[in-house]
């Protein structure tokens, strides 16, 4: 089994470590692959560095779609998600879903942990798309700046006030930028902290091995 | 005042019709000029098509916003609109948006009357984007092909079973492409029957007058 | 094109600031006509005040009704709404619902800037009887007394709570008396400022002008 | 104790028929008085009549509430209960919410039974208004025709459908003037069919016996 | 007329309290037995807690089911009720149900005082289970212990908290072992504050006296 | 890796065909083992039935827990998963869950097939407190008996209609006892038919091979 894993960015930092986290839970048991979107921005942050992926996004679906069993969106934002479920036959999956449903099957209600303020409204929106409002404890902001993604120290401080505060009792990471730090956080907090990454691993894995993707009834039916 | 309607497709025949109905309303009281959006697939149906048109819309509002006082998208999925908030200061309006949120004022609940049974689900969609569930009798198909999307008869024919089964109280026409039905539709039904460009022309127009636009506090704001 | 706006209270000083509003607003394109409702108490604060106001509206609406071309009721609990939609054919609308209905076109969430806390409660009945929980971030009060209702310093407190704390992205000024602070108010916060009487005028003389009114199906039926 | 049960229409057949149900659910442990609203109109369909109602309902309050102990509002669209529930410290029960609610607890979802098709929306604001659409099957009217509101075939015929096709558990009578019926109904149909002047009494004479009565924190406070 | 209390837990002291408000309340018109039940936990915290009191409780209905006219639960976390309706043709009440719907018709929102942090997300789950979410203010508790059930200082502490911050009308008091508070906090708070155990009654005795009782149609129908 | 399958009921011959779907899907790569409920009834279809198979249950999990890496409850309606969550530190997975949360990835709307009516009411309120009536397009029933859990027919029939009327894109099999049949209607029905056990194996695996289970904050906390 092969699954591709697209980096809506083109940053091959965030893809290597993307890939590191990959690689570490698929333990060789399957194999996994993480592509940068050409011609995307550095950072995915906004409606226009979303549209300007698409086009590298969709290259990406079909160039490895024949080679792969399943595709994994690894941009906690799940930009263009709905887009990938309808050009290829392979099952997709979003570390955003991925984490946010998951984390609903864990306790009574999860946190976000995001980047930046300005990020909430969008993540209150997708989460609203999936019918997840009634799980949702909060979306907190760690404010560290983009550049400072992979840092522990404002992850543990914005989780522990959504613990608390918030009455969450799952915290999910909410940049793919955080991968990685799961497991130092879960430790300090003693709750599950979900990487969207491994997440999404989990459910496209075992999609591919049962063998159904989505749906080609009307929603996601290319023309 | 002037305002540039946004076609996103690049059908020409679309344009010239949007551009009818919106200069009969305006009925020379501001300037409207609607723009096909080059390199936009002919008609948008999937979700493909819609990514297809952004960045020909894009382009479309960076050149004409230093002279225009108000945006209108004019396709009743409202592809790319939250793009569209974003990368301009100019107050933007979907004709989907408009339309629906228009129905909400005019009577108990709304029935959306689109071209296809593959369109239901994303009309759906985008009703809860909007916060619009509780308003929305149904969404009912033609049916009757993306070809004949002028056709008066189907239009009327689930325009009467919206109204009578789904007790629907208004009808909102679904596509961009049925401009211009309205009045006859509304002659047949006895209910307000909302075209979306109008709508959105009804809104557009009075966030210029008024002088507001998109907030820019988080969610549409630019980098 | 005319105008009724119809202040629901008797108060003569809020009725002149209306009608200054409507005025400003229309700027000589159409005719408003501000009316102060004969019988009512001075201030719409109780359900007592409103069922007082229900029978001098009703005179109105019948009164001017066939010279006018939509009316506005301009008290921003809406009352008496549903009746003044019932018993005319023309357009009508409720400043509380155009104001709280073109934010959510303008950004992620909005929050309504009411006189006092006893209100509250009221405000948020209003929000859910129109759908709008989903795009509220909150109903603050300035609670400066019903005397001080013109007074700019309490508002913009009470709008700078709700846009850092409550997370607006919209402000809503959630009484007519407020009407003429939107401007300065705007000025100071940067986000848009909504006066519900220009709201509803944008509404009201956008549907006189495509010829639509309220729906006759069955809600707002006459018997 | 003493319960007062407004009937805010002014037909006395139907004052007198939901006396009779009253004393007799009463059997002579508390003391019902029914009275028509003076200046009402004869039966309630629309807004208007509801307004008319207004000031009869709250001079019959205000008349009565120093020698009763809790007041009943017997019409199923609960015309003027804000009103009523602020103007006394007495309790004040809505037929409408009283049989709604109690029906929540007797089975999974409930079904209306109307009088006419054009009053379904009303009714489904209402159920909106108190939070009850998630357990609400559907509203069905019998459209009998407002002069046949005691006749037993068009509501048996009408709830045999709820309870087949729309998966009802538990029938609520959706007019005062069906009070009697219940008995019959609930013999040929098995499940629970509730008139709603006995649900308000069970209510009513419980709040009165325990002391309890609206809150005026708020929302209900008179000025 | 006999209602059969069921108290979930074997804690004497408790059941001889609750046995005390019924008694105080039915003031002798009607018969009430609270009964322990028997190879329950002293407490009902845990899930575990309530699946330990279910063969219990339903030994205690089919023991008493036959000379009693209705049964209430006297639990506020309403533990197997869905069970205790199914099993038995008698009306059945659970003081959680039966506080929080009574609650909504005396105000804008209600809290819940609960003993525990721990035990919130539960109370979530059945206000969400109830479909009371929207009325709810808040869920707030005392973190007493739950050997201080019955100690008023931090009942009115918590609930003026609710009242204030969290904008509630009304208190439920959200443990059967807070039973006989009501008044003193009642007078404190100048609020209606609800004990379960006698709302209980107040639907039991009077559905009982109305002669219905659980639907059997579908949910509640034994095999 | 080693999964304890629980089968609430004692029916050995379900047991076993779980079995064979769990060992097909784990293909040796994990071990499976599924145990029927001892004390359990041969079927669940009551609350009785699941009270009665609580006990028996929780034996299971605290016989296996020291030797299994996760736990699946698999019965479709998830009997006394937040009891099983609550008592053991290793995942759990309910099959009704992970089933119906599986399907929101795979397309706009899931219908359910369950075997009987009168398990319509109870699957809608598993879906309720899943927070999943948005995502839900139809709980439909075979009506076929309980005897005739694994017959294919009707469970294609009832496919098609929740497909083609209730504009379903993806089919839950809504019984432990269907499973198998779902290779079958997939190639029939040409959508994703999800079997419950392997939805839930796919979760179940995930989580631990992850290394993450039930958040013990506070809802899932043990005393």
């Amino acid at each position: 089994m092969k699954i591709l894993i697209i980096n809506p960015n083109s940053d091959p930092a965030m893809t290597a470590a993307i890939q590191k986290t990959a690689e570490t839970f698929a333990a060789g048991d399957f194999e996994v692959i993480t592509e940068a979107t050409p011609g995307a921005p550095p950072f995915i942050e906004t409606y226009e560095d979303a549209a300007r992926a698409a086009p590298g996004m969709a290259d990406l679906v079909r160039l490895h779609e024949c080679d792969c069993d399943a595709i994994v969106v690894a941009c906690h934002c799940d930009p263009n998600l709905d887009l990938m479920k309808e050009i290829t036959s392979k099952p997709v999956v979003g570390i955003g879903e991925a984490s946010m449903k998951l984390a609903t099957m864990l306790g009574h209600r999860f946190s976000v942990i995001s980047v930046a303020d300005r990020s909430i409204p969008n993540k209150e929106a997708l989460v609203r798309a999936y019918h997840l409002e009634g799980s949702l404890a909060s979306v907190r902001a760690t404010n560290a700046g983009s550049g400072a993604w992979g840092a522990e120290a404002p992850y543990l401080e914005a989780a522990r006030k959504a613990l608390q505060e918030d009455m969450a009792e799952v915290i999910v990471l909410g940049c793919a930028g955080a991968t990685g730090l799961d497991r130092a956080l879960q430790a300090a907090l003693h709750v599950p902290v979900l990487d969207g990454v491994i997440c999404a691993l989990i459910i496209a894995s075992g999609l591919a091995r049962y063998g159904v993707a989505t749906s080609k009834a009307r929603r996601y039916c290319p023309k």
